[in-house]
């Protein structure tokens, strides 16, 4: 395994079908979000898949883990957390059907052809630029807020590589609602499905997964809402199918 | 008390201060919606209040129970419907504080400057205009579907009556929510404070309280779910305590 990895690196199981993935504990780890937003595409045999905004890889890892897509690209700007994403695909050996681009997606014409993905996923930055304090030289920055890229741009992204039709799923926070539905309506992606997701019962949501299709027809439709912990503190039945057999640590990682 | 009614009319106990209101059953009788969204409004001492599209009179009546609010107008274009609001106004002795304008809210600017309200609230005909089938001729059906007015008149109205930092606070249907937020943005109605309604813990919300700020910056701040029954089926603390003592029988009407 350790022609795989770099130093201050590990490598995780993902608990999905044996899948594995290198994470630098100084870096910035994937978080439940990841997973759940995973999770929650619905993804179809011989569907192309985007990432917007890949980091260490792991939505692409447990969408090729959890379906038939034919091909998965994931975008990655910082070229050593995109370093990491591809050595991640090396290790899975998944390199026929997940590629690592280490570029920004706002050059994805450059890659994919526009009008030709059924599927984009993204898990973007939650901070929107301008709004709070940041560590332009964090690696873990770059992921957390608007630096690289903003909302918008994601939301225009989806819409010119997806054909008509085509899913984007995203994980968000709620205090972008209102910008992520207006960024996407203005890009014709439609929001169609929100799920909320809740620390407890009685609580205020903290993310919010959302499923749009470029060109449908304005109705959005609520899901139950997503309970990570019971009134006792322990994970929901839902958490644990979500992460297949026994909850994985890394719920408490980011 | 018979001078007030009409035949076919009945007065309900409002089971605030003592307020009354005049409902005819076989027209619509106001909902846990109306009762909701009134005591979702944070309504100052002096405030000038318009409520649009006000039905039998059943928000102004409860936020002049509640508040020291100056002035309450509500704009009802249905004359029979906005006669019987008039005289619950008048069988609280409320005409000093309430008026009821029997005409379109789109005639608005006729009856009150723009830019001189604090506050507007709205329980807006849900169904979007195009979509569902009904009956032109039911008095119930102008409170349900948007045939009167659509949500982007509302919005638009709102915003004109409004000084900047005025407060729009509405309820309405979950699968509208896109629509709503898009709206009241395009009419600089920034959507500040969210709530979603859910039957039980575990279900998903049918309906949603929003208090958006006149020329706000953007951050949604959500309101943990406001759950109306407990998973035993009876009701939860904080819907007695919306409707004070004990639950009076409005749950069950529409």
């Amino acid at each position: 395994m350790e022609q795989f990895i770099k130093p201050g690196e590990r490598i995780d199981d993902l608990q999905t079908g044996g899948l594995r993935i290198i994470q630098n504990p100084k870096g910035f780890c994937f978080g439940i979000d990841a997973v759940l937003v995973s999770n929650f595409c619905e993804i179809r045999t011989g569907d192309s898949v985007v990432d917007l905004g890949t980091g260490t890889g792991v939505i692409p890892l447990l969408i090729a883990g959890k379906s038939g897509a034919a091909q998965i690209t994931g975008f990655e700007i910082q070229e050593e957390v995109g370093d990491m994403a591809r050595r991640s695909v090396q290790l899975n050996q998944l390199e026929d059907r997940v590629r690592i681009v280490t570029d920004s997606f706002l050059n994805a014409e450059n890659y994919l052809k526009p009008g030709s993905v059924q599927v984009v996923v993204s898990n973007p930055p939650y901070v929107a630029r301008g709004a709070g304090i940041h560590n332009q030289g964090d690696l873990k920055t770059g992921s957390r807020h608007e630096i690289h890229c903003t909302f918008n741009e994601v939301a225009e992204t989806a819409s010119t590589l997806l054909q008509n039709g085509g899913r984007f799923y995203l994980v968000h926070r709620p205090d972008r609602l209102a910008d992520v539905i207006g960024a996407c309506r203005l890009n014709r992606l439609e929001p169609k499905v929100i799920r909320f997701v809740q620390p407890k019962p009685d609580t205020a949501p903290n993310m919010f997964l959302l499923k749009c299709v470029k060109g449908g027809g304005p109705e959005l439709r609520f899901m139950p809402p997503l309970i990570v912990y019971d009134t006792d503190n322990t994970y929901r039945e839902e958490i644990y199918d979500i992460y297949r057999l026994e909850c994985i640590n890394v719920f408490d990682k980011r």
